[in-house]
Order: C-alpha cells, then structure tokens, then sequence
C-alpha cells in the first residue's frame, strides 16, 4: 500500500490550563492509503509537530518528516521499520521528528492491522492479548482532603490501582508529602495498588528524593514515578541503590530505544514506563518491551490522552502476562474522551482488555473531533505549507 | 533589564540540497532589553524551532518557550541559568525546546557582555582567551581525488588541522574508506592533524566501525567523531575499548548537559563536542567544558553554520589553554557567510582568538541578512502568532 496521505488533526480544550493535564489537547493523524483509512496519536504540542512534518529541509541529515514518509509503501511491519530508519537518518538533527513520526507508526500499525483484520499486537508477535490490572492515572488534590476524595472514588468505581503524580508533592515540606501520601493510601484502602508519580520535581538531587523513601515505604507504595530529569540516568542509579520495598519507574520521556534501554541499565529502574507517541510509535517500544522482559524490568505504558493512545500504548506489550499494570487516565478533558466512538473500559476486576477488532481496533468519532478541532496555518515565502484537513 | 522582545529570523539559501551542509539555512535571534540589541543563533530546522516559541500551551509542563522568556530580568549569569531551568520544568514535553531555547540563551550572553563591556568568556569566569588551533571542517569529496584536493586546498590556505566527514565515508567498502583516508592524509599533509567524521552511519555496529579503526591508525587520525548515533552510549563505550592511538569524538546531539555527561561517562569518548545551537546555550556548554576538564577529555566545539555561531561556540572553552582544537567551518554557504560583518579568521599559525569586543562581539550583517530572510507565517484559530519580522 502507497501512503497517498498524512493529515494531521490539531484537538484541544477550548481553555488550556497549567495544570500537568495531558488530556487538554490532541494532535491526531490520519493515513490514507490502499482506499484504508487509519488512525494514529502523537504525544505533546501539536503546532511544533506538524511544524516538524512539513518544514522546509535544512540541509541532507534535517529534512522534514514528511520528506521520509509520502508515497512510501507499506505492506508489512519490516516496511514500517524502514520508514522509522529513513527519518532517524534523514531527521537527524531536527528534534522534534521522533514527536511527529510517533503519530504516524502508530497509524501505519492501525493501517496494517486493518487489512490484514488482525489486532496490532498479533502483527507484534503475540498470540494473545492478556487482560491488565487499569490503575487510576491522576493528579494529586491540591489538599490532603482532595487527594483522599478522587482516590476514594476510583477505588469505589473499581479500580484496585491508583496513581497520583504531580501537583503539590515534592514542592513542600516531609509533612505535606506525607499527608498526601497517607491520604492516597487511605482512598485507594489497605490493599489497593498505589503509585506515586514526582514529574522530575527532584531534578537530579538523589537526597530530596531518598529523604521520601520512607514515607513511601510507609503506606507501601509500589513505585516511585520520574524523582528526576528524564535524562538523569545517574541519579536514578544512585537513588536505585537506596530503595527497598519502594522501587523506581521512569522513562516516558524517552525519544528513542537508546533513551529506554539506558533508563533500565544506567538508571536501575524496575518499571520502563514508554509513550508510544513519543518513543516513535509501537515499533521501537516492542523493542524495549523484549529488553524490559529479558532484564526482569516491568513494561509499562505511558499514555495520558485519548483511547486511541491508550490502546496504542498497550499493544508493545499486550502478550506479556506478566506485566500486568497498565495506566488508564481516569479523569480526560471532554475532548480526549469524545474523540473517540469507542472506548477501552475496565472490567469489575479494574482490569481491561484490548479490542481484538482489526488494527487499533478504535472507531474515532469524527462529529465530535471538528468540536474541538483547532484551525491552523503555516505558510513559507507565500506557499502555505499547512493548513487543518478537513475531517470529512 | 527586561526582555522586551525576542525576534526570530530564519535566513536560507534560495537553494537547499541534500548535502551535509549545515550552513544552507540559519535561525537568528534577536533579543530587546534595557536598550540594547543582542544576538544569538539556534541551531537547525528553523520553521520547527520558531513554532516552539510560539505554539499553544499544551498543558502545565509543555509550554511554549515564548511563556518563560517575554518580560523576565535579566542582570546576571544567574538570572540566564534561572530561565533555563523554567523552561527546562515548563517546556518539559516540548522536544523541540531546547533548540529554541539555545539561541536566546547565546543572546542572553552577548546581552550581559554588551552591557557590561566585557566578552562572554570573562562573564563566564575566564580572564583570558587563548588562541585555538581552527580545524577546517568540511564534507569528504565524492571520490578519493576531491578529498585530496580539497585537503590540499585548507592545507596551502594554512590550516594546520583538517576534519572530512560525511559523504561516501563507511556507505561503501573499506577499500573506498582507505582511499579516501590516504587522499585526506596526503593532502593535508604527514604533520597535519587528520579528524574524521562518519556521521553516524553506523548506527550502533561496534563491529563495522571497528573495521575501520586500522585504517585510521594507519593514517594516523586523531579521532573518529559520531561512529553511532549520538544516543547509543554502549556502543561508543564498547569501541572505546577497542581503540588505540585513534580517540573517540561525539555529543553534538546532546539536548541537555545530562546527554553530554553520558557521552563522557558510558561512551567513554575523549573529545566531546558540544553544539551551543542545541544544548541550551552557553550556559550548559560551559558546565560540559568544566565536566570535561574534570575527567580529562578534552572539549571542543561544534558548530557548522556562521560565525556568530562560532563565536559563540568556543566562549565555554575559551579559557581552557589545553583544550586547543576548534571547529571552523570552512566553506559556508554565502548566507551563512555574509549575515555576519565581522569574522573570526585564522591567522598565518592556523589559530583563531575570539573577539575581545564586549559581549559576542560579531555584528551581524542586517543588508545581507535580508537577502536570505525567509517570509514565515504562522497562524492558529486567525490568530497570528508568528510573522517574520523587520530587520530594521
């Protein structure tokens, strides 16, 4: 199948905050090829993304994504890796190109998927796909009493897991974390499943975070999520030597497979936490999901969006049993959630289960995307090199 | 002094090809504050680093670059360093951040030095500036016989030190690496230095670069730079082991100081290289040299467009008297040439001296950057965010 089209659709809120809100807006793209139609998700500023696929070339090792991957055929995933080797040559030096493509290797999979009628992850090698335990993905409260209400509630609408990052933790004092901790433990009860996410507030100081190992350890959390820099692979080695019961998570920030093998190797982590829409796509984190497994490092998805980047961040590792925990954003904007027709729910045991329809096996809803669809334009010495696709 | 504007202007060459050439297009910036107008330059795909700047917030920890620079103060080194990890927090899922970021931060450096009448290297702890032996950087030939001639050519124009990269070199057999090695070495001459630059090309195959390792020995190469992609530090680490009179160079793709730091500790490489265009400026790049220093490798600079880029690249060294090698493009494009007034040119030693002029010291070129400016117009929901401004 010739790649005919790439379009990229720009979602978002029609008010963006401050806060750590992935869910506020989306950059979605859609492929067109052999009369399929498919759909893939990247991670994170959408106008600098598209700015990265249609920009003018720089010079041979910085062209546009685009330049790497219209009129490309695609007929098997080994087509899909070429593509992926293509930019990382061609787009060497303009950053923002792993961001972009990400989006696009995961339409391709969908693509593949869908005329072959097989699931992505049979596409990945696996036979099946095993139900993950959904942990409740959100903020911390701003209070304790916050933090003590959203827990209590995913714990009654039965969820086993729960996750609270960001916000006040780490910015105040021992107590405050603590207070914020024993509230989440006391919502999410004795033998829920709680997950502690720093968002780097830590930077690359080992001690301000070892100083939480023990009120971690006191309302047995599972992991510590990202104490520091993406990049601070020291660090979480250092702060690795110091745990106990409490063990380190990190990794979403990963831009390639390198970034994520070093996270387990130099940085010790136990849980390798990857976004498909980042990593570029579902390729190379299957990549790190098979080094994840022969290290005895726990895969896990990242994804804070939409259910089309949810289930594309489950597929890398669907036929892994034993890597059972999977995020699950609890509490999207309206536009993440209604963006798509279809949706991957959990079960009354929290856990849930990849569709098994062809592809990604999610429907979008394209009514409820031109609600939130985003009119942009770029235009270079008069040619306009973009401008929002029409859904339709 | 407040930062009243920041303006980008994105120059090309009416023609690029797919050339390694670096110096086809540049993204210059201007900053306003307290009265005076200072410059810096961002390393590659301006379009892409542009929309950085300007784009929609995405959510708290992806803003856009524009959020964390408009209307700060800027009096001292800390206040640059105090931005820089704003936007390292506030931009955190914005890839493409940190190429923007750097072109401000170099400007934020001639700024403090033109206010205060010193250069940047003073700023930066330095009391003097020692003279640093200018390599002449440029592309292999498309066969054996140009690599001679344009080695013959830098060598009669009395550049003691050459560096080939890119082209042919390791796409082919090591019979056609060997011919051009001995070309390179024969024109350059049996004193001359003698880098080499492989681009990258192979990936992570420890085995296919160590192919070449005799080879260079054999012509007595100083350093082999970027066998792998910048990223893939155990393969750098396990060449490293392998090598003997030939050292490893590589780091120009670091995006922050972390990645540099890697470079040195698991990639053992023994010159690192820093591009100021992509690290986040100055600031970082002279934590990188005093790293360095501390480790015994040796820092140089990389850098491939004009000399404002130059200029600014050898301040984070420039007082490191042992560190001696140094990056100078020597066949830029005419744009890349003309933007700047003034020049950093070698002297009849083939050495070069940074300006003792206060801040960068180079004045840009505004006629002739006009003739190279790019019309750029980003629009979103009708909203202009980005008009290439006036030069005037």
């Amino acid at each position: 199948m010739k790649i005919e089209a790439v379009d990229f659709f720009y979602l978002s809120m029609p008010v963006v905050t401050d806060a750590g809100d992935g869910s506020q807006d989306a950059l979605v793209v859609r492929v067109h090829a052999g009369g399929i139609t498919a759909w893939g998700e990247c991670e994170a500023s959408p106008l600098t993304s598209i700015a990265a696929f249609v920009c003018p070339m720089s010079h041979g090792a910085c062209r546009p994504v685009a330049a790497s991957v219209l009129g490309e055929d695609v007929s098997s995933p080994a087509d899909i890796a070429r593509i992926a080797a293509t930019i990382q040559w061609n787009s060497m030096d303009l950053l923002q190109a792993a961001h972009t493509w990400s989006g696009i290797e995961i339409a391709l999979w969908d693509l593949l998927g869908r005329q072959r009628g097989e699931p992505v992850y049979r596409l990945l090698g696996y036979d099946r796909a095993y139900p993950k335990l959904a942990y409740a993905s959100q903020l911390f409260g701003d209070t304790p009493q916050e933090t003590l209400e959203s827990c209590s509630a995913v714990r009654k609408a039965g969820y086993r897991a729960v996750k609270c990052g960001w916000g006040p933790f780490g910015r105040g004092s021992l107590k405050e974390d603590a207070d914020h901790l024993a509230a989440a433990r006391e919502g999410i009860g004795p033998d829920g499943m709680l997950l502690i996410d720093a968002g780097q507030i830590w930077g690359e100081d080992v001690a301000a975070a070892e100083a939480r190992l023990p009120l971690l350890e006191g309302v047995k959390a599972t992991w510590l999520e990202e104490p520091f820099h993406g990049s601070a692979y020291a660090a979480y080695g250092a702060l690795a030597k110091k745990t106990r019961s409490v063990k380190l998570a990190g990794g979403e920030a990963a831009h390639n497979v390198f970034m994520a093998r070093h996270t387990i190797d130099y940085g010790r982590v136990s849980f390798i936490q990857i976004d498909c829409g980042r990593i570029g796509g579902i390729g190379p984190a299957k990549q790190v999901a098979d080094y994840a497994a022969g290290k005895g490092v726990t895969y896990v998805n990242h994804t804070f969006t939409s259910h089309l980047a949810l289930c594309a961040s489950i597929q890398p590792y669907a036929g892994l049993a034993d890597h059972r925990i999977c995020e699950y954003p609890v509490k999207p904007q309206p536009m993440a959630w209604e963006m798509c027709a279809t949706h991957i729910a959990p079960d009354r045991n929290g856990e849930i289960r990849v569709p098994d329809a062809p592809g990604l096996g999610i429907t979008v809803d394209g009514a409820s995307m031109k609600k939130y669809l985003v009119d942009a334009e770029i235009r270079v010495n008069g040619k306009l090199l973009y401008r929002t696709p029409s859904l339709d």
